[in-house]
């Protein structure tokens, strides 16, 4: 696979089959630069979620921007990252049972590693293992400030857990994690701090998360990091939330036209296996056709896109080739085994998707 | 990874970590046998729609059960197919471009292989690269009988396209394929026939697909064969259609309580990258949690199922494990690496999803 990946460096876009997922790399590298150089400048340490891309690549190329570390979401993307070399990761969930324990001591002795809790009794069972080991882990209290995800529902509720945590061997408080970071979010965390403050309890960690509002996450007051993961790529949803213009999306899906039944449908080669079947907040249909902006991408069967030209002047033709940008970048990469990091109409690299699939 | 995945065979289920995607071996076992026995019993050749397992092993035992053959819809799924010693392999898509043909050709001089055409331009493309292959490549016209997807529009254009067809070298028209069957099918079919032999032409193929209507399709005259897929798993989607019971859908994923947030709400480790975000016809939510039939699986993010557990008259406490039936098997399978499967609550085997991905 790596010799047939290599193979195709070099090559035009245009002879690269399809369907298949593209990266502009000048775009992506323009993405990784401003988000880094906005947080830098509000003095917010930036810490990018890897689950948009899954690709160890991208993720040291965010680290050497500046970025302080990085996010995963799952404990086998974690493990992914760390084999690729990333040394500092934030897991941003509940680690719990006996399997995932195991696993999460052995990449706790190897990196540095930090994980979010948000009940005692996985705190209980984080000390137990990490006590095991001989090791100490950095934990950080998720709270809930209306994302309605995981997380203590009230200032009260974390500080009665961060309580229990000081109590914990094995676990060092760190400090508070939420997402996403919303003006609702600065209420609730600084009331925790200055409740914790009280119990003598100091943390120096904030950690808030999101791309919609990133552009905004500077006039919430204390926080102290940002993890925010679509920005690298940009999508639909980012575009529709105002985070990004249409030429920050980085990531297209290159399609063709196989089938033209109607002069008002045309069908590509890109099907809920491609694309995803999540529908985007406040736009039409499954994705942004480039070339015909006015085609709607109405329907997917599984490998199928099914387009209606209704509203169109000029319709495509069989085996004519079209990009489509994604409504979610995030769930497109974990569809796809490889991307391909294009520059200039040529393809620069072909990177394997490594954490795909790592759903454990 | 084999190594690892033989070493789990023979392991009780509850020993798997989670999110994990499980078959009931005994549950498929029937629903293989049983759509066999009405097919054979009806006179329709059975072709199974492997895109709804991408298992070479699965394949094997529809065709050992009697199956004649199998449908694939995408060339690298069939290539796939080719390499686990399938050699019978009906590929319902329009194939274009010079990358895939050359493929195709590959593939078509290996095996007993067979493609849909729904446009003239299709048929000639495929009958230049045969002719210099020096092979002969068997077809189907594709007709579009109200499923709204590929295929030429009325008996009148089949026949035109028929006519094209047997005017190509390279090329032997077999007959007529559409998804799905339905009663407008009978006719539109039936017709076709009646105006291809007023011209000569006499076709020995029509095929016809789909699960949900799959129980009456002998009624339906004019098929010889008939091609399901999610049949060999089941659910939500073919329960809600009458198609089977709960008890026929051999897929589950089993997932966790990582979080319980609020006492009516908990948060699964199985989110859009396990279960896939397609919302089902006529059911609510995004899976049946079998052990909590009132929690309503309301929503979806990327590696969280977020659970309504307000109509729940009991809940789940945080590290207890529940099941999952989903709303679309087809598309959990293109999201897992491996599914295990089961027979009396053991691992019997761990089976790689070789074609997931395949989406070229």
């Amino acid at each position: 696979m790596a010799a047939v990946l290599a193979a195709q460096a070099g090559t035009t876009l245009e002879l690269i089959d399809t369907p298949v997922v593209t990266i502009d790399l000048d775009v992506m590298d323009q993405n990784i630069a401003r988000l880094q150089s906005y947080l830098s400048l509000h003095g917010l340490r930036n810490r990018p979620h890897v689950k948009t891309h899954k690709i160890p690549s991208i993720a040291r190329m965010q680290v050497a921007a500046g970025a302080a570390g990085i996010t995963c979401q799952k404990l086998g993307e974690a493990e992914v990252m760390a084999e690729g070399g990333l040394d500092d990761i934030l897991l941003t969930y509940n680690v719990l049972g006996e399997a995932k324990l195991e696993r999460l001591v052995a990449l706790a002795d190897r990196i540095s590693l930090t994980v979010t809790v948000d009940h005692a009794d996985i705190a209980a069972e984080l000390s137990q293992a990490m006590r095991r080991a001989g090791l100490m882990l950095p934990v950080l209290i998720e709270c809930d400030t209306g994302g309605r995800r995981c997380g203590v529902q009230t200032p009260a509720e974390a500080v009665e857990l961060a309580q229990a945590i000081t109590r914990l061997p094995g676990l060092i408080l760190r400090g508070l994690m939420t997402y996403p970071t919303a003006p609702a979010s600065g209420a609730f965390m600084g009331e925790t701090i200055h409740l914790l403050k009280t119990k003598g309890i100091l943390v120096d960690v904030v950690s808030g998360g999101g791309t919609p509002g990133v552009w905004t996450v500077h006039e919430i007051p204390g926080f102290t990091e940002h993890r925010a993961g679509t920005y690298v790529y940009n999508d639909r949803n980012t575009v529709a939330a105002g985070a990004a213009t249409l030429s920050d999306c980085a990531m297209r899906i290159m399609a063709t036209v196989v089938s033209r039944p109607t002069p008002d449908r045309a069908i590509l080669d890109a099907g809920s296996k491609t694309l995803a079947a999540d529908l985007g907040q406040g736009v039409a249909g499954h994705g942004l056709i480039v070339e015909y902006p006015d085609a709607v991408l109405a329907a997917l069967s599984e490998e199928h896109g099914h387009v209606d030209l209704s509203l169109c002047r000029r319709a495509p033709n069989i085996g004519e080739r079209v990009s489509i940008v994604p409504n979610h970048a995030c769930v497109v990469s974990n569809l796809h085994n490889e991307v391909y990091g294009v520059r200039g109409g040529r393809v620069d690299v072909v990177w394997p998707v490594d954490a795909r699939g790592a759903v454990r």
